[in-house]
């Protein structure tokens, strides 16, 4: 992440004496004293969290005045230096490989890892530099799309059901109480999602980007809309279907196979949850003549996203093995969703704490089916999507992540709410 | 507005033959064909609004398939000339002069034309165009803020008091049901700004441009926080002081007479309800830093502005006659005060159709207090506010303006609520 490097440069210059003053003549250095300058070099790229690194059976470096919050411990001193070359990928990966272990909690050391990091994202220099840097936004394709996705959704619905819940919901759900659980924290999400666009018994609505169609059946179950869902997951297109079959909900519930693109007709409501993370910014203005040519000009609309503060890359790790082509964007990158159709933005709600406890709930429960992971895939792979998730936590805990719940009605409708009670009234 | 004069451009050349056929050879065109034509070019530039146009004693144009919303009546030919010169300023001038009068419901006439004018706002090509033309936005300088707000704010207390209301408060009102008075609603707007923020007694807020101070007063008198009050309007300050010693909060509550830049100090709230409309794009990122510097790194902000659904120009004659150096911002503008600061958007909130309501029931009272009006001033004057006031009220009912309340947060603080039922429940 650009915050993180850019407070290690800053950093570099200013070394405090005690990792500093160890720079190796690696010619003459001891053993020791190379390791202890290649862990505190790492320390200082990382913005010096209150973390304990260490080569097993080595050295360490760590916080002076405080406990450390972890142990970052390095199998060897090859793993180390192949991280420094490109930290913010390789540290990844040799978590997943196994050559990184965390001795401690894993999400509180990732959090401290972000809170280091963003100290200097509070400069307006950074923000403009971050913007110039994202001028070249990667296009998604149909084909590059349909790519993107399947390398994430389509690798086994059973792997999800292991720890999505019973909903199959894959995004932020909502906790209107503390004691909620999972489960019922998706569905006051997808119930807050439908009083939000005011659904009406009879209505019809399009989805761009259904998942395994959990919302798409809420709907049609509660509020007795007729739902067109769109979806280029294969395998999320199957259990979708499948669902609505076994609900009885298949007359009024449509999953499609296709792009948000080729997405056609009338509707009374637009609704996306989660898709826009892989739509890319240049395609947002897409986006938005879909919604409005669903529309016309009246309906109600609602976009859910992950999101930024300010503009930033995603973590890039995440980007190369989790989610190509994904981008979480700030609100000034969404307006562009909005501004060139005249859709009027009506409400915008920021749920970044229910998704940093979502991702909690979650990762229990991925951890608690971690033999069966391991059993499906490999020890890996497992690690993998435990550092992922984990980090995710710690994303949205720190305020790195945002999440985006964006109501929009077209500019000359006024069929929208006075005031939001009907959210709480009902 | 260029949305009207775009769409006129398209109709130039396929003008409907009753208008088109019309067109005069002025050297032998009879009196009234030219009158006809000058007319209903004007018309055309309009956007062709169901509304009819004609000179006093002379022709007439309008709608020809249903009867007109109202009658626009020219006093000569000369007025209609220096009209079609100018239409977007003129128009104005030549209203508040009375060589122009309107034969039917004023507000629902202006309504007609933002309607006529915003058909074309919908392509995207417009919105781009828009973007670039507000590239050079205009800065406004510590002395040039000064003079355009002693402009509109310093003609006399006595004058808003005629049909403000008991608050004096000059924004938009909120509104919780239809039968709601005035000066319920702008009580409501104070309390509601007021749970947005989260007061706790003891707390300290910091205001930039309080007005005639009635927000500050509520929530030292309802919440028992400390404010201090910021505004280079000479009049409202010495009004607010005036009112706060009367309350007995001027222990609590503290005017200052000074512009936002000049804020200094810490505090749990910062809040600016109707000033940013006067800020100016290019300072929205010194807005922002104020902001973050009263904040630190926890505390929350509310800025309630005038906004648009994309990138437009003030309507040129109320930024000439009434309001000069204002700009209500799209949502991507207003994303300038945050994003450079890590301020996170937490919730926005747009409350244009209350803006639409407060203008209707300021209209009233001005219309009620117009002999008085026409005392205190003239009657272009009387003329040229009841045009303000009713051509406001037109454009927040079309949706040609916004209000956007937004509520934010420093991105590193997780003291942030988590659902909106504070706002209902209390």
């Amino acid at each position: 992440m650009n915050a993180v490097k850019e407070s290690a440069a800053a950093e570099e210059s200013a070394a405090s004496p005690r990792e500093g003053a160890g720079a190796p003549q690696v010619s003459g250095g001891s053993t020791t004293s190379v390791e202890s300058w290649l862990l505190g070099k790492l320390r200082r790229v990382l913005g010096n969290p209150p973390v304990a690194f260490e080569v097993r059976g080595g050295s360490q470096v760590g916080p002076e005045a405080e406990a450390p919050v972890a142990r970052v411990i390095f199998a060897d001193r090859a793993t180390l230096t192949s991280i420094l070359a490109d930290p913010w990928v390789r540290f990844g990966d040799a978590y997943s490989e196994g050559t990184v272990e965390i001795a401690g909690d894993l999400v509180a050391m990732l959090e401290t890892v972000y809170r280091a990091g963003s100290i200097s994202a509070r400069s307006g220099s950074l923000w403009r530099r971050a913007r110039s840097a994202l001028r070249r936004h990667r296009v998604n394709s149909l084909a590059g799309s349909r790519d993107n996705i399947h390398h994430h959704y389509d690798i086994g619905n059973p792997f999800y059901a292991l720890w999505l819940g019973e909903t199959m919901a894959y995004t932020c759900a909502y906790y209107p109480a503390a004691q909620a659980t999972l489960d019922e924290a998706q569905f006051a999400k997808m119930d807050l999602v439908s009083r939000k666009l005011q659904l009406k018994a009879g209505e019809s609505v399009v989805e761009a980007g259904c998942g395994w169609g959990a919302l798409a059946l809420h709907m049609a179950r509660h509020y007795g809309v007729r739902v067109r869902a769109f979806n280029i997951s294969k395998e999320q297109v199957a259990w979708a279907r499948e669902q609505a079959a076994r609900a009885g909900l298949a007359g009024q519930v449509e999953y499609i196979e296709d792009d948000y693109r080729n997405i056609s007709g009338h509707y009374d409501a637009f609704v996306s949850v989660g898709m826009l993370e892989h739509v890319g910014v240049a395609n947002y203005s897409t986006l938005g003549q879909v919604a409005r040519r669903c529309l016309g000009n009246r309906g109600r609309g609602l976009i859910h996203s992950i999101g930024r503060n300010y503009p930033a890359p995603l973590q890039p790790w995440i980007e190369r093995r989790i989610f190509p082509g994904a981008y979480p964007p700030a609100l000034s990158e969404m307006s562009q969703i909005f501004e060139p159709w005249n859709l009027s933005i009506l409400d915008v709600e920021n749920l970044r704490l229910h998704y940093a406890r979502t991702l909690h709930d979650w990762l229990a429960r991925f951890d608690a089916a971690a033999a069966r992971v391991r059993a499906m895939f490999d020890a890996k792979f497992e690690r993998m999507w435990r550092l992922y998730l984990a980090g995710s936590e710690a994303a949205f805990t720190t305020g790195t992540l945002q999440l985006f719940q964006v109501v929009f009605a077209p500019g000359e409708s006024n069929d929208v709410p006075l005031t939001r009670a009907h959210l709480f009234v009902r």
